[in-house]
C-alpha cells in the first residue's frame, strides 16, 4: 500500500457511540485516513469529537452528508438507521462504511445496494470479524488447494455478550437486538468466507432464556454449501464458559486476557437496578461520557495486542485441518503440524482500511460489500425463521 | 458397594477382539468379577485366553453360552452378531453386557429387549462413555436443579478414529461400521445423559470423504429434547486436530497424550498397502495376535490414568456452564469458577461393573439397559436418514 502517493481518505462519522470507540484505535493509528466530520445526538460526544480532531460536528445526519470536505461516511448509528443513514449518504455522492449488521432486513439491504450503486459510490460493510487478518490467511490456504476441498467447519463463541451494559433496544431483537443480529453476523461472515462458496440451507436452534435480557443470547446452527461442505456454528454469550481460554487467552479485541477475572461483567451488570440505569452506565463509559477512556497508545511490542477474532473455529479439508489464531494458523497436515505465523499487527482492523483505501482510491472490488453483506444478514434472519418453524431454511440471496 | 459378601461375579466372554482388549484391564482389576471362559474363531486368541485365566474356551458363541459356570455374557463380538449372540445368551438364562452399538438395527434391539425380559436376565450395554465418572457426577450436578435448567449442550470430538487399523467391514456403514455407528454412540448417550430428557428431532450432516475409506468419517449435529434443551455435536476422526488438547492433553482412555506423536495413526497406516494387510495388521495386535501387548499395571499413582472421556463438551444451564474434565468437573457459576475434583480411578470403566453388580447382584434396574440404548441407536441412525434426506427427523423411541 503506497501511503505517500494518496492523500488521506477523508471520513466522516455518523454515531460516536460504541462501535465507533471500537474503530477509533484505527482510525487514529492509520494514516492512510483522517476523521475530518462527525454527527450524534449526544452534545458531549460532539464535543470531545470537535477538541479531540479540530473538526466540526452535526446534531443530524443531514448535516453530515452535507459537508463537502466528507468522502467517506463511517455509519455507525443504532442498527435501525443503517439503512436511511446510507441513503443519504449515498445521496450525497460519498462512500459509505457501514457498521454490521449491515441493516435488519433484506429490503433494506437492497435499498442501501440500489443506492450506492446509482449514485456511483463504493459501499463496504464492517468493520466485521471476517476482516481480520488469521481469517483472510486461512481463505488463502483453503483457496490454495494444497489440502483439498473443504469439508466441514466447526465454530464456536462463548463470551460475555449479552450482560455487557446495553441500551434498552440492543436487548429486542426487532430493533436488531440480541445475539443472532449483533454477533451471528461475525461468525456467519468468517464461516462463509473459510467455506469458499455459496450457502444453500440452514437449520438452526436459538437460546433466548434469560427473562431479565429477552433476546437471542445462544444459537446452535448447521449451515450447507454449494460445494458440498457444511459448517456447525455455536454462540452462547451468557458469560459463563469463555472459549478464549482455547484461542490462548487472547480476547475478542486481540487482548492479553486474565483468566482470573471471571465474571466481572456479571458483578458490573449486578450493579445496575434498571434498564435506564444500565443505558446510563453505557452512556457514560461510551465516547463522550463522564468515564469515557481513550484507547492507550500501542505501548512495548511484548504488551500489544495480536489480530481480532471471533473464537475457535477448525476447517476440515480434505487433506488437514487449519485453525486460524491471533497470531497465525495452526495447519493439522498429513504428518505434520505447522505453524504459519502472522506479523504482529501495528494497527488493529487496518485491514478494514486496506479494503476500502483498495475501493475508494484504486477501484478495487472489495469482498465485504453489500451484495456479500446481504447474504450473511439473509443466514442471521434465516436462524430465526428456521428455529421458530421447527426445520431448514433455503438460501436465496447468497449472490450469483 | 460390599465386595465381601458377594461372591464374584462369573463372566464368559463372547468375542476376544478390541473391545475386549479395552475392557481388560477393567476385568483384571475388579475384584468383585472373575473371567470364567471365552469364545472366539481365532485359535490363538483362545490359547491365550487358556493361559490367561485357566479357563474354558470354545469356538463358538453356542458353546459359551451353555457353560453353566457362566453367569453373565459379556458380548464383544463384531457389530453385527450382538442381536443374535444376546438371544443365545438370553435363552440360556445369562444376563448380557453387549458392547455399543447394541445392534444395527431398531427391530434387532427390540429382539434382544424382548429375549432378555422373557428370560428375565438382565440387559446392559456398555462400555459407553457415558458411563464415564465425570459425566456421571456432571449428572448429578445437573438434576440437582442448582444451576436452573439445562439449556444448551456443545459436544466435540476430534479424533484419529478413522486411521486406526480395520477389518474390512469396520469401514462398512451397513455393517455397523463408520463414525456413526461406532462414535456417535459414545456421543449421543452422553449429551442424552447430561439433557435428562427425551430427545424429539434430529437435524444432522454426515462427512463421508476419504475414499480409501468409503464410511463415515465426520458429523455435525443438532439434537433437541422436550425440555426445550437444545445440543450441537460435532466428530471429525479423520485425525489432523485432536480435542484432546482442550481435555488437558489426556486421551480417551484417560492416559497422557504426547502432543508431538502427531501423525502417528497415519503414518502406521500408510504402511500397509491393502486391505487385507491392514486387518491382519489389526489381528496382530489383538488379544492372542503376536503383537498384542498386555495391559499394563497401573504403576506410581502420578503416572496412573485419569477418567475416560469422549472430548470436550460443555453443559450451559439457567445460571452456569459445566465441564466434564478428565480429573473432576468446572463448574462455571454466577461470579466464580469452581473445580469439583473427582478422586482418581483405581479401576477404568469401573462404573461399567457398578452398574452390572446393582442389577445382577441387588436387582438395581440400569440406566444403560436396553431401552436406554435403543434410543441411542435411533438418533444415530436418524443421523444418516437426516443427512440423506435433507430434513429433520423425528425421533420416536426415546423411552416412556
Amino acid at each position: 500500500m503506497s501511503v505517500a502517493l494518496s492523500p488521506p481518505l477523508r471520513v466522516g462519522v455518523a454515531g460516536l457511540g460504541r462501535a465507533f470507540s471500537l474503530m477509533l484505535p484505527t482510525f487514529l493509528g492509520d494514516v492512510r485516513l483522517q476523521l475530518v466530520a462527525a454527527c450524534d445526538t449526544r452534545e458531549t460526544a460532539r464535543a470531545q469529537f470537535a477538541r479531540d480532531f479540530d473538526a466540526p460536528t452535526y446534531d443530524s445526519i443531514e448535516g453530515l452528508v452535507a459537508d463537502s470536505n466528507v468522502e467517506v461516511v463511517y455509519i455507525a448509528s443504532p442498527h435501525q438507521f443503517h439503512a436511511e443513514h446510507t441513503r443519504l449518504a449515498a445521496a450525497h455522492g460519498k462512500h459509505v462504511l457501514v457498521e454490521k449488521p449491515m441493516a435488519l432486513s433484506l429490503e433494506a439491504c437492497d435499498a442501501m445496494i440500489d443506492a450506492c450503486r446509482q449514485a456511483g459510490v463504493h459501499l463496504l460493510v464492517g468493520h466485521c470479524h471476517s476482516f481480520d487478518a488469521p481469517y483472510l490467511a486461512a481463505r488463502e490456504e483453503v483457496s490454495s488447494g494444497r489440502l483439498g476441498a473443504v469439508r466441514m467447519i466447526q465454530a464456536m463463541n462463548y463470551t460475555d455478550y449479552l450482560l455487557r451494559p446495553r441500551r434498552p433496544e440492543e436487548l429486542m431483537t426487532s430493533e436488531g437486538g440480541g445475539a443472532v443480529f449483533s454477533q451471528a453476523a461475525h461468525q456467519v461472515d468468517i464461516v462463509r468466507l473459510l467455506a469458499g462458496s455459496r450457502a444453500t440451507r440452514l437449520r438452526a436452534a436459538v437460546g433466548n432464556w434469560d427473562p431479565a435480557r429477552p433476546t437471542e443470547g445462544a444459537y446452535s446452527a448447521l449451515l450447507w454449501f454449494e460445494n458440498g461442505a457444511y459448517a456447525s456454528l455455536s454462540y452462547n454469550g451468557y458469560g459463563h464458559f469463555d472459549s478464549d481460554e482455547w484461542m490462548d487467552w487472547t480476547g475478542e479485541m486481540g487482548q492479553t486476557k486474565d483468566p482470573s477475572a471471571y465474571g466481572s461483567a456479571r458483578r458490573k451488570l449486578d450493579t445496575v437496578a434498571s434498564a435506564q440505569e444500565e443505558a446510563e452506565l453505557k452512556a457514560k463509559s461510551t465516547y463522550g461520557g463522564p468515564s469515557y477512556q481513550p484507547p492507550k497508545p500501542a505501548g512495548p511490542e511484548q504488551n500489544r495486542s495480536w489480530y481480532q477474532h471471533f473464537g475457535p473455529i477448525i476447517v476440515s479439508l480434505d487433506q488437514g485441518d487449519l485453525r486460524p489464531m491471533p497470531h497465525g494458523i495452526q495447519v493439522y497436515g498429513h504428518y505434520t503440524k505447522d505453524w504459519i505465523p502472522l506479523p504482529q499487527p501495528t494497527v488493529p482492523r487496518a485491514e478494514v482500511i486496506d479494503e476500502l483505501i483498495g475501493a475508494v482510491r484504486n477501484g478495487v472490488p472489495p469482498l465485504h460489500d453489500g451484495v456479500w453483506a446481504k447474504a450473511t444478514l439473509e443466514i442471521c434472519i434465516a436462524m430465526l425463521n428456521s428455529d421458530s418453524q421447527g426445520q431448514d431454511v433455503l438460501l436465496v440471496h447468497q449472490g450469483s
